[in-house]
C-alpha cells in the first residue's frame, strides 16, 4: 500500500501489533481519551482498582454532560467524585454544565492526525478534524489512558465521495439521513467510513461534525473526515491554529468500498420512530402535528445549527401547541449565540432554553407528551428513549425543526419562502470565536495525595478471583436467541443512578427474564461458589454496557455457554473474568436444563491450551451428561481471562515484573506479553 | 375606623360577608386567581367536578412552572391538560418556560386595589404592587374562580415601619431574613404585614415583591405595602401605567401591632438549615466550605438580583468546587439580562443557566452533593426539600450567594470591597423594560365545546365519606411543633409528577418522617377504617399544597390532634373532609402515644353543636386514657367538614336545590348558606 487513504494513514501511524488487514485484530497508539459522566465513574474505579498514577495519554478529559438533573444526591455525589479522580489520575475535568462532551473537545481539544477511544458511542464525532476516534466500552478506555495499546479488528474502509454543493435548506443533517436511508443501521458495522470529494469544499468543521457523530448510527467503527484548510480554518476560530496539520488522503489511494452522494440532489430527511434508519423524505410526512421541537445534541451541535433555528424563527412566535426546547451546546455556545442574536431571537420566539448538556437525546428530561409527536436533531430515537414509553420521535435538520415549530406540523423547511416570504438564511463563521475555557479544569501538575472523594453511592470494584481449574456451579438461567444487554442489565432511570455501585445495580441483572435470578445467584455463590448461564446465537447484543458483564460477574458468573456471541460484550465477558465458551455441537444446547449442576475440570490449563472444554452436567436426579465446548480467543484475551480480568492482568504485570508503577506504564503491552 | 391602613381599605371594599373584627370570619370578593401547575391539576380537576362553565373572577391565570423536567411523559402530559382546561374554563394560560407564577403575575396583571387568591403559598408576593393576595388551597381557589367569594378570618394588621436606608451589600432579602430572625416562622400567624414608611422609599417593586413572597415563611396571612410613586413607575417600565392608582394608609390609622426596622442598621443575614426562621448574621457562618449557589426563585427574582450576581462575579470565574446554579424567573428577564449584559457576565463566569421555573426550588433538579453546604436566594429550606436527604441548605441575598460562589466559602459580602477591590454595585432599572408577553395565551372568547386532554396519569378525584358519629382508629404518627407540608407530603423529582393521580401521590405520605407510614395506613384503612396523626404546634406550615391533605384523607385519616395549625393547611383539611382538633391542655399531649387507639363516639353531633369532643384513648396494655379537645370551626366549616369536604358540600348544594349548575355558580356562597 503505497498510496493511503486518511484512515490507512492514521492507523498506520499508530499501529504497535498486527498488520493492516481487514478483519484480523492490530492494536494501535491511542492519544487522547474522552469520558463522559455516565460511562466515566466506572471507568475511574477501574483506573482506581489498576492503581493508575497518571494517565499516559497526551489528552484525557472526563466530562460531565449526562446526568445534570440531580433530582437526588447521587448525580451531584458522581460530579465531587469524578472531579476528585480527574485530580487523582490527571485528567482534565470539565464541569457540569461546560458542555457535551463531543463538540468541546473538538473545540479545545481535537487534533488532526491524532488517535482517540471514548467511553461514549458518538466519540467518532471527532473523525470531523482529521481524528480516528473509536467509541469503545469503559474498560477499554482505561487501558488506554495506562497506556496500553486499543486492539480491534482491522476494519474496511468505506469512501463516500461528496460532490457538488448543497441545495438551501439542505445542510448537513440531510447527508447523514441520506446515508442511513441508503444502508440503514447495520450498513456500516466493520468500516470506517472516510467522506472526499469536492463536495467537502463547502461542509465546514462542525457539519463534518454532524455527519462523524451520527455516523455511529451507521454501525460504523467510526468516521474519518480529511484535515484540509477548513479545518486550519476552525481551528483558527478557536485560537488553536499552530494545532492544524494537513492530513488527505494519497491520490491515486484504494477504498475497500465505494459510495457517491451529490449532494445537490439532496432534499429535507427526517427519520421517523423508532429507528435512525428509517428515513425519508421529509415531504412524505409533512402535515403531521407536533407537540415539540428540541433542537441541540451532539448531533447538531454548531453555532450554525442554533443560529439557523433563531434565524428562521426570528420576530416570529412558534406554535401554541408546540414545546419549544433548546438545548445549547456548551457555554462557550452560549456566549457565541448571545453575541450573534441566536439566542436572544430564540428565547423571544418562545424557546425553553436548557443547561448545556446532552439532556433529552438521553432521556434526562424533555419526554413528549404520551403518543405525541416530537420532532429532534438528535441522533436516535430508539422506542422509549425520550422518556415516554410510547414516544414518537423523528430526526430532522435544524432547518426541518424550526419550521415546523412555527408550523406545529411537520414542514418541509423549502416551505418557508411561501410561508413566510423569507429566503435560506446564510450563516456566517466569526473569523474567532468567543472562547470559553474557564470551566475545564487542568490535571494538577502534582497529583500526589489526592483522594477519591466518594458519596454513599459510589463503591470501589471487588476484587475478581483467577480462572479455577475446578467447578461445580448450577445453570440458572436457559435462554434463547438474541439475548440483548438491555435483558442482561435493564437500563432505565431506576438502574442508571447505580451505575457506580455495582453491589446495588447486580440486583438487577436478568430480572427483565426472571426476577429471582438475582436471590439465586447470591444463593449459588455462597453455595457453589458461582454459576453459568446458558443461551444461543448473539448473545449480549444491543449496547455496550460493561454492566452487562461486571454485574453477573459480581454475583459469581463463571461462564457462558452460547452458539455465539455479539462482538463488543464478547469483549466485554473476557475483560471481566467470564469465560465465553460456544458449542461444539448446537443440539448439546438441548442436554443442558436450569437446575443442572456443571462441572469443570482442568479448566484453567484447556482454556490456555485452547484444548475443548468438558463439560459434565449432573442432573438433579443425579443423572450425568457430558459434552465439549470450546472458545475463540486471542491468546491476548486468554491471558487476560485466567487472571480474572484485565484489571487483574494489569496489576500482576506492574507486580512481576517488579517495576515501579510509572515504568510498568511506559510499557506497552505488547512488550510485556513477551 | 374612620382612618384605615391599606389592608383595612382593600377588605372593606371587598367585604361581602362578616365584620373587620380580627379573628372572626370574614368572606371576601375575589377579583384575581392564580393557579400553578403542581397544585393546578388538581383545582382544574375540581372546576371540572363542579361543571364550571367559566371562570368568573377578572383575571384566573394558569402557570406552568414547578414540573418543567419531564422525566418521562406525566409532566408533559400535565402541560397539555392544563392548557386544554385554561381553554375550557376562561383562563389565561402561561406556557411551560414563560417563567414563575408570581414575578410573572406581578408584570403582567399585577394591579393596586385588587384582592388575590392563589393556589401557592407564595401568592402574597402580589402585596408588593397594594394588593392583597393570599395564598390558599386549591379547592378555595376554585371556589374563587367559580364565583364565590374567599372566607379567612379577619385578620390582624401588623404595621411594620422602615426608616432609613439599606448599607451598601444588604438588599431586600436581608429585611424579610430580619423578620424572620426576630418572629421565627410562626411570628405572622393570623396577621397582615403592611409596610410603610419613609424607608419604602429607596426599595423598588421587585425588592418589595421579595419581602412579601418570603413574607409567607412568617406564617403570615399575607403582606401588603401600599400603591406609591414606585408602584407606578414599575407599572410603567411594563407598560402598564394605566392599571395604577394609588393606595395608601391614612393618615392617622392604626395597627393592631407595631414593628420598626432602622434599614441603616441591618447586616447580611442567612438562614442555616433546616428553617428559613434560623438566621443569623453571615458573619456567624462565614468561612464554611459550599458546594453549590443557587440564585433565583420568586424569593429574589427580580432583574435588580441577577444583575447583581452578574456585577459581582463579571470578569471573574466562581470557585472550582461550586455548582453555580441559574434560574432566571422568566422569559422576560431572560431578555433584559442579555440586555444588561448580566447574562454573558453569569455564563462567562461559569453559571449553569436552567429554564424559567422554580426549579430547584421545589426540589425539581439540583439537588446539592451529598452533606454538602448549598446557598440559595430561595424561600425555603426545610429538610430534604432540595431533594438530598441530608442537605445543608442556606438562604441568603444575591449579593452574599455571589460572593461566596466566587470564593468557594460562606462570604459576607461586604468582604468583596478587600477580596476583589470591588464597590458596591448600583442597579438602575431601565425607564420601559423589554415586554414578552408572547407565551402567555389569552382565554378564547367562545370556550364552548372545549374538550379536556387527560394524559394516562391524570386520575379523576375519589369520592369522601361523610363524617361518621363513631371511629375506633389507630394514632400512627405523633410528631413535633412546625411539621411542614414538606415533611407531610414532600416536594421533588419523585414526587410532584403524581400531583393528578391521588391513588400514587399518596404513597408519599409523611415518608420524610417514617416511610413506613404508608403501609401502616392503608393496614388501618382495611383494619379499622381509619387512622389519626399528633402535632403540636403550627401544624402543616409550608406550601399550600392541598395534597398533604388530601393524600392523607385517601389514606383514611380521620382527624388531627395539634396545638395550632397553620392558616392554610388548617382549612385545606377541613375541605377534605379531615377533622383538625385542638387540645384543651397541651400536657395531654404526653397521654398520646404511636399505637394508641383512639374512639370517638357522636363526634359529628359533637363537631356541630361545637361541644368539646372527647378523645378516649386505649393503649396496647389495654389502659385507658381520656382528654377533651376542641375545634375553632366556622359554621360554614362545620358545614363543609361534615359532608365530607367542600366538593361533597358544594355538589349537594346543587342536588338539594335541583339548581342547574349554571345557576348554583351564579350565586355566591352566603346566599346559599341561608
Amino acid at each position: 500500500m503505497s498510496h493511503l487513504n486518511v484512515t490507512q494513514k492514521l492507523i498506520k501511524e499508530h499501529l504497535l501489533k498486527g498488520e493492516m488487514k481487514p478483519g484480523t485484530e492490530i492494536g494501535i497508539k491511542i492519544d487522547q481519551a474522552l469520558l463522559q459522566d455516565a460511562t466515566g465513574t466506572l471507568v475511574q474505579l477501574e483506573l482506581e482498582a489498576m492503581g493508575l498514577q497518571k494517565a499516559q495519554t497526551e489528552v484525557a478529559v472526563q466530562y460531565v454532560d449526562h446526568n445534570l438533573l440531580q433530582t437526588d444526591f447521587k448525580n451531584a455525589d458522581d460530579h465531587v467524585f469524578l472531579q476528585s479522580a480527574a485530580r487523582k489520575f490527571g485528567l482534565w475535568y470539565s464541569r457540569p454544565g461546560n458542555g457535551v462532551s463531543h463538540p468541546v473537545h473538538m473545540e479545545r481539544f481535537g487534533k488532526p492526525g491524532k488517535t482517540m477511544v471514548g467511553s461514549d458511542s458518538h466519540t467518532p464525532a471527532a473523525g470531523a478534524l482529521g481524528m480516528l476516534a473509536i467509541g469503545t466500552g469503559g474498560l477499554d478506555v482505561a487501558a488506554a489512558i495506562a497506556g496500553q495499546p486499543y486492539f480491534v479488528k482491522m476494519p474496511k474502509v468505506w469512501g463516500v465521495k461528496l460532490t457538488g454543493n448543497l441545495p438551501d435548506w439542505v445542510s448537513a443533517k440531510d447527508i447523514i439521513l441520506e446515508m442511513l436511508r441508503r444502508h440503514d443501521v447495520k450498513g456500516g458495522v466493520g468500516k470506517v467510513v472516510e467522506y472526499y470529494g469536492d463536495g467537502l469544499k463547502n461542509l465546514s468543521a462542525m457539519d463534518r461534525h454532524v455527519i462523524a457523530n451520527m455516523g455511529a448510527e451507521l454501525g460504523a467503527t467510526t468516521t474519518v473526515f480529511p484535515s484540509d484548510e477548513e479545518t486550519r480554518r476552525f481551528l483558527k476560530s478557536q485560537n488553536r491554529e499552530e494545532d492544524w496539520k494537513e492530513l488527505i488522503a494519497d491520490e491515486g489511494c484504494e477504498y475497500d468500498l465505494h459510495e457517491e452522494i451529490i449532494l445537490d440532489e439532496l432534499v429535507p430527511l427526517i427519520a421517523k420512530p423508532t429507528s435512525p434508519g428509517n428515513v425519508v423524505p421529509v415531504r412524505e410526512v409533512e402535515g403531521k402535528e407536533i407537540s415539540q421541537v428540541v433542537i441541540g445534541s451532539s448531533a447538531n451541535p454548531g453555532l450554525r445549527d442554533f443560529w439557523m433555528a433563531g434565524a428562521i424563527v426570528d420576530g416570529k412566535t412558534v406554535s401554541g401547541d408546540v414545546s419549544f426546547d433548546i438545548n445549547p451546546t456548551s457555554r462557550q455556545v452560549i456566549q457565541n449565540m448571545i453575541d450573534n442574536r441566536a439566542f436572544a431571537n430564540l428565547i423571544k420566539a418562545g424557546a425553553r432554553f436548557h443547561q448545556s448538556g446532552c439532556m433529552g437525546c438521553i432521556g434526562m428530561g424533555q419526554a413528549p407528551a404520551s403518543k405525541t409527536i416530537s420532532l429532534r436533531t438528535m441522533p436516535r430515537n430508539f422506542p422509549d428513549r425520550s422518556g415516554t414509553k410510547d414516544d414518537q420521535v423523528y430526526l430532522c435538520s435544524p432547518e426541518t425543526a424550526a419550521a415546523s415549530a412555527l408550523t406545529g406540523k411537520i414542514t418541509d423547511p423549502r416551505d418557508l419562502e411561501k410561508l413566510y416570504n423569507m429566503s435560506y438564511p446564510k450563516f456566517k463563521y466569526p473569523e474567532l470565536e468567543i472562547i470559553n475555557t474557564e470551566m475545564l479544569v487542568a490535571p494538577p501538575e502534582d497529583n500526589s495525595g489526592i483522594e477519591l472523594q466518594k458519596g454513599p453511592n459510589i463503591k470501589s470494584l471487588p476484587y475478581i478471583e483467577p480462572m479455577q481449574d475446578h467447578y461445580s456451579v448450577p445453570v440458572l438461567l436457559k435462554m434463547g436467541d438474541n439475548i440483548s444487554t438491555d435483558e442482561i442489565l435493564k437500563a432505565g432511570a431506576d438502574v442508571l443512578p447505580f451505575r457506580s455501585n455495582l453491589p446495588e445495580i447486580s440486583k438487577f441483572s436478568f430480572t427483565v427474564i426472571d426476577d429471582t435470578f438475582y436471590d439465586r445467584a447470591m444463593k449459588s455463590k455462597d453455595e457453589y461458589g458461582g454459576h453459568i448461564v446458558v443461551a444461543k446465537d448473539n448473545y449480549a447484543q444491543g449496547s455496550s454496557r460493561e454492566h452487562a458483564a461486571i454485574a453477573p460477574k459480581y454475583l459469581g458468573q463463571v461462564a457462558v455457554i452460547a452458539n455465539s456471541y455479539a462482538r463488543i460484550a464478547w469483549q466485554n465477558l473476557v475483560n471481566f473474568g467470564i469465560l465465553p465458551l460456544e458449542f461444539l455441537d448446537i443440539s448439546d444446547y438441548d442436554k443442558i436444563e436450569q437446575g443442572d449442576v456443571i462441572t469443570f475440570k482442568n479448566l484453567r490449563n484447556d482454556v490456555i491450551s485452547r484444548n475443548n472444554i468438558k463439560v459434565i452436567i449432573r442432573k438433579p436426579n443425579g443423572d450425568k451428561v457430558k459434552f465439549e465446548t470450546k472458545h475463540s480467543l486471542s491468546d491476548r484475551q486468554i491471558n487476560i481471562l485466567v487472571k480474572g480480568g484485565i484489571i487483574n492482568e494489569f496489576k500482576e504485570r506492574i507486580e512481576e515484573k517488579e517495576l515501579g508503577e510509572d515504568e510498568a506504564l511506559d510499557q506497552t503491552y505488547e512488550d510485556k506479553m513477551k
